[in-house]
């Protein structure tokens, strides 16, 4: 099942194999702590955007029992997610497809999903990438698709009151929230995530917000991924090992 | 010296005297958080607009030698802090005038200033407070001036490159960001203020941003004003005690 480059990883806690390719994509703990903070629904709908090799659909499939559908614009990664969906036996629960996620609003109908997710590029198109591997590039900066495409595809996917989270890098809160807002989806909810006590910034945010929500944000407690003596924490073993 | 339902309270660092009144005006801990995470200038001009009783000048006027004004819209609050501005022998370095910030753009020239602070009404207008007496009502709530105004002053305040402080409610958060950039002055570091670790969410931003700056925001570790045993945190002390 595996092809050149690939090997199988797994997902611990959820009990589930990922294929993973480093000279293509393998997924960050970012994802994984997008996955962790989702609020879990019993009815519904949810799409995942910017799917890479589908880790956040995999991770999600065990947190709820709602259809999960995926878009990615790579089809090497799209070709990867389908190997581990149809490896962890999900083919009935999760749909990873080919698809530019600017084309949603001719694609799909409006306002049908309940929960949006979406780990999208975190550069800015005219950062510094040339050294990069296509693949890499398209995953990582803003070449085929911006902050606001994804926020603008969201609007269209979700219902109102539907829910976006979405991880990004820290330094890009206020671009998040500006999109956000202008989006119509506004943002409810903030997690900042540290790398550990000590150090001084924080290094990623998720963002929960509501399609169609009134402004008022809550600001959470920080979110440390080690221990000060560079251990997981217990917050981070939650993620990894439930 | 002192008024009727005044009363003396003492900045303990700074060694200052500041007169408050439960009944008109009275500062609180955000005023002193904000003007905690100002870096100090050597040179240049600070304004503080919703100066109120004057306490953010009083307390910069620890912190920097620079010349501070401030500008307050209720002149039973300019008068108070004009008192205690004499009492502490500060004529000389501190200037508090009564005048509505929506006028700044008629009645200084633009561009003079380095710091802006600005600690404004948190609540909109729309929310209730019709039981609050007028003074409460006009320094708590965006009756005589909005985020938007505070903003759009500072803007026309701050020199390119100048750095603007705000505290804020943390539900505000998102509010206060969007104003920021869209009157051209970008968020470049948040800190956020919790009452204690073992709470929530937290309840207070400092955000300091500068006029013309690049996108692109530190989120600082959190600030706790308290200990899990109710006592001041180490950091908070450093505000009160130095």
């Amino acid at each position: 099942m595996l092809k050149t480059n690939e090997r199988l990883d797994q997902l611990i806690k959820e009990d589930l194999s990922i294929i993973q390719n480093d000279e293509v994509f393998a997924f960050s703990t970012d994802a994984l702590l997008l996955a962790h903070f989702v609020k879990p629904i019993r009815r519904g709908r949810i799409m995942d955007l910017c799917s890479g090799n589908g880790v956040i659909p995999l991770v999600l499939s065990h947190k709820v029992d709602v259809p999960i559908e995926g878009i990615e614009i790579q089809p090497l990664l799209v070709d990867m997610a389908q190997r581990s969906i149809t490896y962890n036996g999900l083919d009935a629960r999760i749909d990873v497809r080919e698809m530019d996620l600017k084309r949603v609003s001719q694609e799909y109908l409006p306002s049908q999903y309940d929960i949006v997710t979406c780990n999208p590029p975190y550069f800015r198109e005219n950062q510094d990438f040339q050294h990069l591997k296509e693949a890499h590039r398209i995953a990582r900066h803003e070449v085929l698709c911006t902050l606001d495409d994804c926020i603008l595809s969201s609007r269209h996917l979700l219902k109102q009151g539907g829910k976006l989270y979405m991880v990004h890098r820290a330094d890009r809160l206020v671009d998040c929230l500006i999109s956000m807002r202008q989006g119509g989806i506004e943002p409810k909810v903030i997690w900042q995530i540290y790398s550990r006590p000590d150090k001084p910034a924080a290094v990623t945010v998720v963002i929960e917000a509501t399609k169609g929500g009134k402004p008022d944000c809550k600001v959470m407690p920080p979110f440390y991924i080690y221990n000060v003596d560079g251990s997981y924490s217990s917050d981070m073993q939650k993620v990894y090992y439930g």
